[in-house]
């Protein structure tokens, strides 16, 4: 039977977390499809429960599992903790050989007045972003003095090729255009990056490379979106761009993320954080951590039946304005829950 | 009698400080003043003539005057140059101490449909970057290997303070909020940015200080512009968010920006490049490059005369429609400058 192991975090973590798993059983029953869900705890939660974001038995059944689903860590209550409950993701990261963390941005024509772009910019931007996720500054040695500290941006070639070679795979299934984003006028790193890139695009003869500053691809994100495929990028401006990118859909709230294991479990995660501000209320969107929950099932399991009862109730749901504040509905997370499992049952006949 | 150190550098970079300075020489026979205008070469230009991008004459002409004018370098004629023009332009803001860059973000409700964001969350956004920009990963140790490259995001408090001092002073002048944008989630180079914050902020009680990660920022830059007043960080996410937050104008090609010496000159410039695929075509758009000389004439010389003379004509030329093709004109570099210089000599009988 295939496992996921659950890791519902923090803050309103739990609350989407419960919310979309509610939502997948439900499914199941549709689809008679059968998945064992192991919950550990992490991040902040496991802090408080065992010292440690990262305990030894959370990280035990995530290598097992087939796949990880991870709602969101962090917050106040651990910014002075000795290790933080980002301390204990980038352990998980590293420890599951998580390296490309893959987002989608797209905004097609009918949700483009959702985006804060205008429209004429923002419709039809359909990008991929491959963010390196095991390397860079978030790995390298780090020192903090009294009087100075500092912080080490290392990659190895080996640990570049495999991320491009994930880009260029995307890419060739997509719009056959890599861009890959450096500081290469500045660092030594993002030259190696350009290296490792020109021998790569070789292997890929149908597919564009073409390279980007940092600071210009930050621009080309907001001015022309559209001309955009697949960016490879490293983990730090990733980060960045990432949420950028995110941010011209005006749909955060909405976003799964994939994090690819070399040979282990995938990742998959809403792109938004714990949101400390609104925890608690019940009012969290659960979309994103539904989206999670079919990106896995489509992309680990190739179960696209539940992955399509799922995605069906919850555009019903939807398209009937059953929605969080957030979205400017009235639901709570409760509310829109309940309306997509009524939804999941009502259609139940036609799948079974 | 003052004197300006002119470094025009490459591609479009001498058709717009050609354009700025006649405009310059046109407003000093108005308001009678006379400033020394000396030129020196600098970035490809100067590796085509010297072999250096930063030749000795150049670095002592600036060290001697009192502000450098810099209009663009770099460009792919020199991308395999052993010093690039781009390390010509790092040795320079080391050498002058240029350790605080300055880029004001605004959009005036009468200038928000040139901006790529909707009207409701671009109008009256009004911030101001201060960027630290002599130290960080463009300064600290780097290496490139065959195998794997590194650099090293290095600070010391020192220079951390100061540049904090200065967004403190500006914010008290201003709405009396900083924003200091880190990773310190991640980064220990970034907690040494917070520590020195909390320190800096007690000197000013009237300020507000908040933090805020980059990725994050990244996201508001987009979403909720409006919300900051004074950004402060570091070399590397200033470099990518003060990009960032020009596009959200509209207008790249309008914006100066100011790099503060310790005590030593300043340097003023445009925010954009040396855009090699419009240079030689006469059509560049001058408007940055005589903001950054009214930006000098006032924060420099305090001589608001000669800089009221050429803004009037500017905005006078800009009302009349007489713009560049990025603008939507079709007037050339030197037909635009012409009509500046003409609305000058007309307006003259008012200022003498
Ligand atoms: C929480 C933080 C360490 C993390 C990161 O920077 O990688 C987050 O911002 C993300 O993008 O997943
Ligand atoms: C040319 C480059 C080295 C420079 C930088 O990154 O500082 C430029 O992008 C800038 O912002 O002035």
């Amino acid at each position: 039977m295939p496992e996921i192991a659950v890791l519902a975090g923090d803050y309103i973590g739990p609350e989407i977390m419960t919310a979309a798993l509610k939502i997948f059983e439900a499914a199941q029953k549709v689809t008679q499809t059968t998945y064992t869900i192991k919950a550990y705890p992490f991040g902040g939660a496991a802090i408080d429960q065992t010292g440690s974001p990262l305990p030894e038995a959370t990280l035990q059944g995530a290598k097992a599992a087939d796949a990880v689903l991870l709602a969101a860590i962090g917050g106040p209550k651990w910014d002075q903790a000795t290790e933080r409950p980002e301390a204990g993701l980038l352990k998980l990261r590293k420890a599951l050989n998580l390296f490309a963390n893959i987002r989608p941005t797209k905004i097609p024509a009918n949700l483009a007045d959702a985006s804060p772009l205008k429209r004429e910019i923002a419709e039809n931007t359909d990008f991929v972003i491959a963010r390196e996720l095991t390397s860079g500054i978030y790995f390298g040695q780090r020192y903090l003095k009294s009087e100075e500290a500092a912080d080490t941006m290392f990659y190895s070639k080996t640990e570049i090729k495999r991320l491009l070679v994930t880009a260029f795979e995307m890419a060739q299934n997509r719009k056959k255009h890599v861009t890959v984003v450096d500081k290469a006028n500045v660092l030594a790193s993002s030259k190696l990056w350009r290296q490792v890139a020109q021998v790569v695009a070789m292997d890929y003869p149908e597919v564009t490379l073409d390279f980007e500053y940092v600071d210009a691809a930050s621009m080309k994100i907001i001015t022309q979106p559209t001309q955009f495929d697949v960016i490879a990028t490293s983990n730090l401006f990733g980060d960045i761009l990432s949420d950028e990118a995110a941010s011209i859909t005006g749909s955060i709230g909405t976003i799964a993320s994939e994090s690819k294991g070399v040979s282990g479990p995938n990742l998959y995660e809403p792109i938004h954080g714990s949101a400390p501000d609104i925890a608690g209320q019940g009012i969290a969107n659960p979309i994103s951590m539904i989206n999670s929950v079919t990106m896995m099932l489509i992309n680990t399991f190739q179960d696209t039946k539940t992955a399509g009862v799922i995605q069906q109730a919850l555009d019903q749901t939807i398209a009937q304005g059953i929605l969080t504040p957030d979205f400017g509905g009235t639901a709570t997370t409760a509310v829109m829950t309940a309306a997509i499992i009524n939804s999941i049952e009502k259609a139940a006949p036609s799948y079974v």
